[in-house]
């Protein structure tokens, strides 16, 4: 039985008798998929991915209403969030036909230094069936109907679903709605099926017939299971995107101009969404002094004003709790702000302001807190502020704010942050991560378990293709991006090591 | 002490003192070359790579004599090889120089569906020091100045090899050259160090100044490094290139108009170099009857009509002897040929020939016989060729000889081989890689431990990268490729989404 419960009330508002899973025939399903997804090429890709993209705008108010009933997110962000969503789906059918992302190559027969060398052609195909696990944060747009199931489905893997126990109905809708696409494109529905249940997770990971892992989600679970697909007999890709402290800095001159600017565009960022973004910023790093106070001061006032959030779910909204009394028990950690209380009922989050000391950034001050809480920590020199930035792990980003009297320090920063994070964000807020050909969403460890790869923008579908390469392979029995002239349009190839646009 | 070993006679001919070996010194020294890597830029590197190629050439004469004492691979094949390892330096300065590898990526900000974006900036970067460890059968080509040396160091990543014990005094003075080259372009000589000794692998891999490795092995101690890269407190990719049973495939027409023609080339690539390529075909699957009579003849007569060979090292000797008692004491395998004795001394292989029902396949059949050996399994329908092929894992290479009249089977396998092997060899064999833009040299586990990526040819360089994304950076702050307007050449990239050559 898995249970949808409404996070505002605490109450089960419905409840799915699922039966046991069984993974050995969604495996068998999932490879004939696989093979379907793959002869239906890129132009059938496409079009299913933008088929689906159309069933979910048509399914919009009610995949709206049942996400916001089981997320809590709020009708308005839920509705920006279709939108990427179905935007992410129809963008994944536009790299099809750009057709780029094969990596097509061709040398022909010739000599070399080392002899004659034979008719080579390489392009990228699909590994096969795929598990993707939703995110409770984004019941659209990491999850059942997202960039990983969206990639994944454009490079001809099929998707097994784990669904997130915090939106279990949405995933069913989302689900409904990726196959109306499938069904209207003439492909199988077995190109997409989910599992529900938290202890089917480990088995998935493990199962022979998948043969990668998009994951979203904790360090936590995120290691357990990647551990998993590297200790399986033939082990796979994980990609977990999991999460870590983002860090802030902003330079003395950026400070004192336009400190009251950076603070309201800060705390709106860190407080977005209940605090519940992987690129939520969990450590600002400020100038100490008089410098610094006008951004303080506008943290605190925009704190106190805020309330209490509905966040996704009793565990997340407890494990917040848990965390916020951690960082409070700290030494070295004084409370500069907390946020109203709220709703009355329901799992609620309060807005966290903290200051630490420099020298006490250590334990749990050092980890990602999921949820509406920033940790500010002042500098005296630039030294500190690198030292400071050097005590945190990797990240999905790291933002900086100078202005051109802050550009030693800036230069430094810089190159730091493009060490240590997948994106580095100049004059801006990190949370908001754009579908694009030039995203990357990911980051070394822990930010991510793999730091080669995106979970976000047009390269998310290198993680689900490998290279094979055909030798003096005839013409008629190449794939058509490989053979001289393709029949089925042009595509970006590298012929005789020149690029060609195609 | 570390031994050098002539396997022509057993007689140690050189020993080493090797001090105990101190990676935090040396991970600290390849952090700062690695800076210095990066520093340098593409021209920098691409100049680097061009001397270290010519102070490889150079030395010629006595990297492969020392080679050809330490291998007894021959001074014909040795030669050859370093010409390849020349090549291969060289190669990756021309990758540099077309830049193409660092999938730059500009989105200018502009409004979308989902709002305003900011300005997006993407390019790939070094990951920093990475280990590589040499392999026994290619002392140039992929041990210290090979493949993973240069694709590494073209990254801007520097590199701690460790040498293989087979070819201690071969791998000191291929260094010798690598750092004669750095020294040329006025780099570190940081760049590239060695260590020796084998308890110094597993802390090597473990090293938190490590973060990737290239490995070109044997399964047992490529799955054991693996195994310890994933368990590490921050995991890193790991590129084993391992090793399995290439499959060999003969149509029935194929086999009747040419048999004795393939039968010669099968032999040929089999026993190549003592039967010490990952390469090597394993397995032959041929037509039975009158059909693959000729063929099969002529298997038998090359392999009587050949000596046993000098291998790389005792320890291997052992394991081919072994391997080879194995297989002959399997249920339904008989010798078809044996080669004769050859040299009076050293550490001998001897070719064998075998043949084994389609039912008799399993356990020591299906695994690796690194060495000479080669195991013959007839079929009678198209059906039963698939079927023992099934019984395989994935490799680096499957090959298919196939004529018009086999065109209905080769279909088949041509689908099973994409999906189970790195590169499909059609009407050749598959010993012999080369170096170019289109050569894939990789496949699923446990012909590799990463599918994704390829150990030979240009994308080799991907493994040592990950993406960065800049928002809104200022020009000046860039990497120069990602400006508006670089200042040091053209590179191809891709703009408002639309291919760009630069």
């Amino acid at each position: 039985m898995i249970a949808s419960i409404d996070p505002s009330t605490g109450a089960t508002t419905e409840v799915f008798d699922v039966p046991a899973e069984d993974l050995d025939r969604l495996g068998e399903r999932a490879r004939a998929a696989h093979r379907e997804l793959e002869g239906a090429g890129r132009s059938g890709r496409a079009a299913m991915l933008r088929a689906m993209a159309a069933a979910v705008e048509e399914r919009r108010t009610a995949l709206v209403a049942v996400a916001d009933r089981e997320t809590g997110l709020g009708r308005q962000r839920l509705n920006a969030e279709l939108t990427r969503t179905a935007y992410q789906l129809e963008f994944f059918a536009d790299v099809l036909d750009d057709g780029a992302y094969l990596e097509a190559a061709i040398d022909h027969a010739g000599s070399t230094p080392m002899g004659q060398r034979p008719d080579l052609r390489r392009i990228l195909v699909p590994l096969g069936p795929v598990a993707v696990f939703g995110a409770a944060n984004f019941p659209f747009a990491f999850s059942v109907p997202g960039g990983d199931t969206a990639s994944a489905l454009a490079a001809g893997c099929s998707v097994i679903a784990k669904v997130h126990p915090a939106h279990p109905a949405t995933s069913l809708l989302s689900r409904d709605a990726l196959l109306a696409g499938a069904r209207a494109a003439g492909l199988s529905t077995d190109v997409v099926s989910l599992v529900y249940r938290d202890e089917t997770a480990a088995r998935l990971v493990q199962h022979p017939d998948i043969t990668a892992v998009g994951f979203t989600g904790s360090l936590r679970v995120g290691r357990l299971l990647a551990d998993l697909a590297a200790a399986r007999p033939s082990p796979i890709p994980f990609y977990g995107e999991l999460g870590a402290v983002n860090t802030f800095v902003v330079g003395r001159a950026a400070a004192r101009d336009r400190g009251a600017q950076i603070g309201d565009g800060l705390a709106a960022s860190f407080m977005l969404g209940v605090g519940q973004f992987c690129t939520k910023p969990g450590i600002a790093v400020v100038p100490s002094g008089a410098a610094g106070s006008a951004l303080t001061q506008a943290l605190v006032d925009r704190v106190a004003a805020a309330g209490a959030g509905i966040m996704l779910s009793e565990r997340i909204a407890d494990a917040y709790a848990d965390g916020a009394e951690s960082l409070l028990a700290a030494a070295g950690v004084e409370v500069l702000a907390r946020g109203g209380d709220g709703p009355a009922e329901g799992f609620r989050g309060s807005p966290l302001l903290l200051r630490a000391r420099p020298d006490a950034l250590e334990g749990p001050l050092l980890e990602e807190c999921f949820g509406p809480e920033l940790i500010v920590v002042e500098y005296d020199t630039d030294d500190d502020a690198l030292t400071t930035l050097r005590r945190f792990g990797p990240a999905l980003t790291a933002t900086i704010h100078a202005d051109d009297e802050d550009r030693r320090l800036a230069t430094r920063l810089l190159d730091h942050a493009h060490r240590t994070a997948g994106r580095v964000v100049w004059n801006g807020y990190p949370t908001g991560v754009a579908v694009a050909w030039a995203m990357h969403h990911g980051g070394p460890y822990a930010a991510t378990t793999n730091a080669l790869h995106t979970s976000v923008g047009a390269s998310a579908i290198r993680r689900w293709l490998r290279p094979v390469c055909f030798q003096d392979v005839p013409q008629e029995l190449l794939p058509d991006e490989l053979r001289d002239v393709p029949e089925h349009g042009r595509t970006p190839r590298r012929v005789s090591g020149t690029l060609d646009r195609g």
